[in-house]
């Protein structure tokens, strides 16, 4: 017996960051009016680092997310509207903001072994109604004990769901299917799961998270996403119908309005290309590439060295300035 | 134990129907020589559809595949030079040539059903001192156990290993599992398998046909292949890395060449979209898709309602006539 999968759509999120946050109200209400009428089951609108993400640092969003979010829900007519936050960057103040816009499930981001943050907007969410679920991103850098527990602080703080988030696309099957199987048994709420295409493995270990009862699970259309994109939608999609599995989604108005509708607002194809696969090599966030590649130049080394170091440093996101550090010792090392 | 993989780089084989069959001479020498560089173990060099492909009715060459062979023989150090043959189209007279200009691998390609057809080129290979393998194209549309009587032919004619083939890109990796399984069940010679990533499944599927014991993978760099392209090779061999299992390739040269040799003689980039993702989902070989369109807007129906049928009528390459019947009987029943 499989249990019935809920879909979350993140092109509207995730693919933020693959437009540098220029989504105009216009784009928003076509793509979640196709999205609605194909049968999808949330639609997440943020910033692609979530609520509050527009900032220097972060990238300035063209259109305020807030106004995003109403013209979501205003499209919307069965799927519901969901945002992320990441405490740290979004407030109570942005999710009471949302939810009164009529967003209907919030996902509360924070790093893999740190859980704890998340506490006070779990709660919050709930409290305001809310479905509310627990994200933990980087899931790939932790000890499968580790993600366990701390999956387990974000269930005990009332998160429906939680979480395993492949930020680097870095996982490969069998640890998704390891990683699914210990949170099913330690948790009694839900288990989801958000893919990567960084190594060309984003369907297939979407697949393997659903068989192993993974219940909640993220995917874009055309992959639009970060790195190298999320899970195609109109491709799982087309997939879980083969297999029997269609979660009551219209798998042609899916392939429809990827090509119709979120084609055309792409900047580029979502493809694997030499940064995305270094970066999914590596078990690495985006973040660190750029710098990377900058400091790879000035210490005479391969970027890929300095990637791959990080990466078994495990480092977070924030971190950056280790870069340097990293890559002048490997220089001495040469 | 796993036995050590062979791998081999499709691209100036399958690329070429993605390029309309133009590759340059400089092109196939760059890019052998670049492969030979990063530890490719076979290159195949042949018209899309194989030796003799260049026809009005397949497409002609830019360049006699003759002359890109001998260039590519000339820049190999280390990789073997391969070619492919589908009996009917290619004679054992352009086979003779290939190996005179120094091919040292061929594969005898036949629809799955047909492997009886192989048999005089099989044994003509081998005569000629050449590896001689067999190649089950559209492996999807058999059940299994015709699947294992065929590759038994080809076995029986001498072949020294027999590909699965999954020219539609429509096997879900249970299938991949399982048609692998028995193969190595059946057979002595090697199993070999041939994705294509029209359900964005190729890396995962050919992780398992490994797993299962295949020691000949076909991949092609940045997937550059029919329809939504193959197995990516830098994705794929970074993938082995990571698990331990790399089969004596530079990952790095491999990303490398990707980006600075593959990407800048590639027409498009390669990607699931409407209609690859149609034919995955259908299970129709490629050529099929423009007159299912074609015929779908005459009879005023859905072009995937089609190709869904072609597929469970099982339809071979050259039985093109077949739409129209179909459309117009769909067309009578809407």
């Amino acid at each position: 017996m499989t249990n019935v999968v809920k879909l979350t759509e993140v092109s509207l999120r995730d693919g933020s960051h693959a437009v540098s946050h220029q989504f105009t109200a216009e784009e928003v209400g076509s793509v979640v009016r196709a999205l609605d009428e194909a049968g999808m089951h949330y639609i997440e609108v943020s910033h692609g680092d979530g609520l509050g993400g527009s900032t220097l640092q972060y990238g300035k969003s063209l259109v305020d997310e807030m106004k995003l979010i109403e013209r979501a829900v205003a499209e919307a007519q069965s799927s519901k509207i969901a945002v992320l936050l990441i405490p740290g960057i979004g407030t109570v103040h942005e999710l009471k903001q949302a939810h009164e816009l009529g967003a209907k499930l919030v996902r509360v981001a924070t790093h893999v072994t740190e859980a704890d943050v998340s506490a006070q907007h779990i709660a919050k969410a709930k409290e305001l109604g809310m479905e509310s679920l627990g994200f933990l991103m980087m899931a790939h850098s932790a000890p499968v004990e580790k993600l366990v527990e701390q999956a387990k602080l974000m269930e005990s703080y009332g998160a429906e769901a939680v979480y395993i988030t492949d930020s680097a696309g870095a996982l490969l099957p069998e640890q998704v299917r390891e990683r699914v199987r210990a949170l099913r048994q330690a948790l009694t709420c839900e288990v989801g799961f958000h893919a990567h295409n960084n190594l060309s493995l984003a369907v297939a270990n979407t697949l393997i998270a659903i068989e192993e009862g993974a219940t909640r699970i993220d995917s874009s259309v055309c992959g639009l996403g970060a790195g190298a994109g999320n899970t195609q939608t109109e491709v799982l999609t087309a997939v879980l119908d083969l297999m029997g599995q269609n979660p009551g989604i219209d798998v042609y108005k899916m392939m429809d309005l990827a090509e119709s509708v979120v084609t055309p607002i792409m900047k580029r194809p979502q493809l694997v290309d030499k940064g995305s696969l270094a970066l999914g090599y590596s078990g690495v966030y985006s973040s660190f590439l750029i710098h990377s590649e900058r400091a790879a130049k000035r210490f005479g080394l391969d970027p890929r060295d300095i990637l791959v170091e990080l990466g078994k440093r495990k480092v977070v996101g924030g971190q950056e300035d280790m870069i340097l550090d990293v890559a002048s010792e490997l220089a001495k090392m040469k």
